[in-house]
């Protein structure tokens, strides 16, 4: 962060005096990781004056590092031509995912224009989530009879333009996957040793429709830097990469994030433009206030007796609030064990007899302590009484919803941060309310 | 997991009829990976049985692949001896990690009979979430002036023991680091090609200090497979790979999740043993216990008011709940952000601006249609209008609190998600209370 600022700084002063070589310069000598960071930082008039000066790997390199949003504006005042030119030296699983943030007239234009098309279209049929749509079909497939030789001698004549160098697969002559053999297990082999006699037959692939996230999962269970996949009849379309994996992971767990939080545009940034703060975090908390007003309904019920005794509103939120943290403690977990597959549907039972106990054994550890002390402070045991008994019931309340609304949603087929947090505490949070004015209008004759 | 049940039966089921050479071959036949997922499931007993009649590399495959807690239970019956043998097999890092749990004695005993002791001790010394308590010292190093054939011949002689044998590194006479050049540029490269004139020398690296944390964000920003850790002096001393990054990337987004949810221990599941819950859940129960109390003495200093107007306590629960759900929009974007390295402590001022006008707008949205939906419902204007005012204040307040607490607890250099979320809406709760009940008590002549 803080080199790229300086950086940053140099190619504003450059640009500001008219040196425009200079300002490239700086650019061109970063790593392109970096080069992206400092572009996106430049205003849009900036870009649109050095993107044309930049050559067409390096404006290839920098597209492949911008964020979606990012290279779209990039490339907007391209001509069909120079974009056709700089997707042909792009990754064909990149230059797929920037002709999919197109317009449809965009892409037949810029296909029609480039010379590696063929790679890039069979990728624009998946969906972005899927294997499919992050794999790159610029991998090294070749035939059992292959001798080492004729491997190393066809990665000298391919290499430069390939992203995955070090894993080589083996295909029968229908292209269904048949082995693959790393470059160390090449290097190290005798020369003219058939691919055959030392490549792994046990290959482990998903297929193209698989989930992103399966995707991932597996790469990370087995420790594979690159993962095969096939289509429904077993040939080879495409190798996901280690880099691609690390990104989907990190979305994922935002999305999570993000989903218990409420928020539901996982691109939400703190400082992303009003209108964006508003699309992503209106819609659940609208949701929010209709739980919230069913609440309300709630203690209205009651109003005769709180208007008798007006404590109890001081302290029903602690009976609420409690169960609420109880609850997203709960949801929480069986978010987190699902994404990373350690826990499946079937677990309901178990999980849910343990967390009924847990919120039980917590609510009689809270429960306890805050009736006692409030006895204390308020000078009346009755009252202390049902509101920790109330805590207690409301705690198994957290509990059972905690655990049973994850799970419900999971066997719907969605993911269970989608809309556990908001369901399952304003469960917590009517029911909270329901118990410990329940509780007291039967204690009523003892209360003050 | 379907696979790994059916595995599971037919290992129970040769050892219920002794036959334990069968369920030993059931777990050979496995990927290691598999295995360590069957061998998690067995009981203590089927795996003490089990473990020691598997050659020692199984075993050493086995234990790089179980869970920390896993392993150390595996390895409980084993003679310091039969440890080292073990141990020697392994990973260095994964060595040293295992060691690392082990009490005092038990590592002197097993290091004294290790052959590889001195790969593994260098790493003993390193804190666990350390770029050097990640790396493994199972790398190849070697001068700028080998030959690419002499590096395929060291290859050759090493490579069986190798972790990272895609990426070589270069060294000068002092251990420094100088360059690195992968597998592919060497067997590109014509024979005898100094590794001097191949190597690439602006090398990507962190120190041995830095945090897991950071090393995961540089292998990520820059796409690397493997990534270089050197001393204060520069000096090579290990190498992360991938793999580790992926899980160190996952553990990150379990700590941010649990931790913004109020548990305090990662290796928490749903089904964990009661005990480890309540370590993990109460602690945070306990705090948000407190502050639910000093909410509820804000709300007692009103009970006179709400005496008179019981209808108050009904609505007062929706200011401080939407505040507080607003809040936890903000709170986990801005983990996020940070996690991910998009966002720094210098980002408070236009962050707090803008996350103050989203509160305000959001605010204006929520409270109005609130504030006349309860006018009806209620046929009380004023009642509609305190609470749409007291909706709109309290939401401003999250958006400060929101955005202050998190990049004050990350000034002092701390995890935001650490205790952001309960502090924050405690904030909102009491805030918004004591701003509904002072509203309603400017306006009390007024009300019903």
């Amino acid at each position: 962060m803080e080199e790229a600022s300086i950086e940053l700084l140099r190619i504003r002063a450059a640009l500001e005096t008219q040196r425009l070589q200079d300002a490239i310069n700086i650019l061109l000598e970063m790593h392109p990781a970096d080069r992206a960071e400092v572009f996106e930082l430049l205003e849009d008039g900036e870009q649109d004056i050095l993107l044309p000066l930049m050559d067409v790997t390096s404006t290839a390199d920098l597209l492949e590092e911008l964020e979606d949003e990012a290279a779209l504006d990039a490339i907007e005042t391209l001509t069909p031509a120079q974009l056709a030119d700089v997707l042909d030296e792009m990754e064909p699983d990149e230059a797929a995912d920037l002709l999919g943030d197109l317009p449809p007239e965009r892409v037949t234009e810029t296909l029609a224009e480039m010379e590696e098309a063929d790679e890039v279209i069979p990728l624009l049929g998946y969906p972005d989530e899927s294997a499919g749509g992050l794999m790159t079909t610029s991998y090294i497939a070749m035939r059992r009879q292959t001798s080492t030789d004729q491997a190393i001698q066809f990665l000298r004549d391919v290499s430069a333009e390939l992203e995955i160098p070090y894993y080589l697969y083996v295909v029968d002559r229908e292209n269904k996957l048949a082995g693959v053999v790393s470059l160390r297990e090449i290097v190290l082999a005798m020369p003219g040793t058939a691919i055959n006699d030392i490549m792994q037959r046990d290959v482990i692939y998903v297929e193209s429709t698989t989930d992103q996230e399966e995707a991932a999962r597996v790469m990370s269970q087995y420790d594979l830097a690159a993962l095969p996949v096939v289509d429904e009849q077993g040939k080879l379309v495409g190798v996901i990469t280690y880099d691609d994996i690390v990104e989907v992971i990190e979305d994922e767990a935002t999305e999570d994030i993000y989903r218990l939080a409420s928020v539901s545009d996982n691109d939400l940034e703190p400082d992303s433009p009003i209108n964006e703060q508003l699309r992503g975090r209106l819609p659940w908390l609208y949701f929010n206030t209709l739980t919230a007003l069913f609440a309300s309904w709630v203690v209205s019920n009651f109003e005769a007796l709180i208007g008798q005794v007006a404590i109890l509103a001081a302290f029903q939120s602690v009976v609420a609030g409690l169960g609420g943290n109880s609850a997203s403690q709960n949801v929480a977990m069986i978010v987190r064990s699902v994404a990373l597959g350690k826990t499946t549907v079937r677990q309901l039972w178990p999980v849910l007899l343990r967390q009924m106990l847990v919120g039980f054994l917590t609510g009689l550890a809270v429960g306890s302590v805050v009736g006692v002390g409030v006895s204390l402070w308020q000078k009346d045991p009755h009252l202390g009484l049902i509101l920790g008994l109330a805590m207690l019931m409301n705690m198994v309340v957290a509990g059972i919803v905690g655990t049973v609304v994850p799970f419900l949603i999971i066997a719907f087929g969605k993911d269970p941060a989608l809309a556990s947090t908001v369901l399952v505490t304003a469960t917590t949070d009517s029911m909270g309310f329901l118990i410990f004015l329940s509780l007291a209008t039967i204690f009523l004759p003892y209360l003050e």
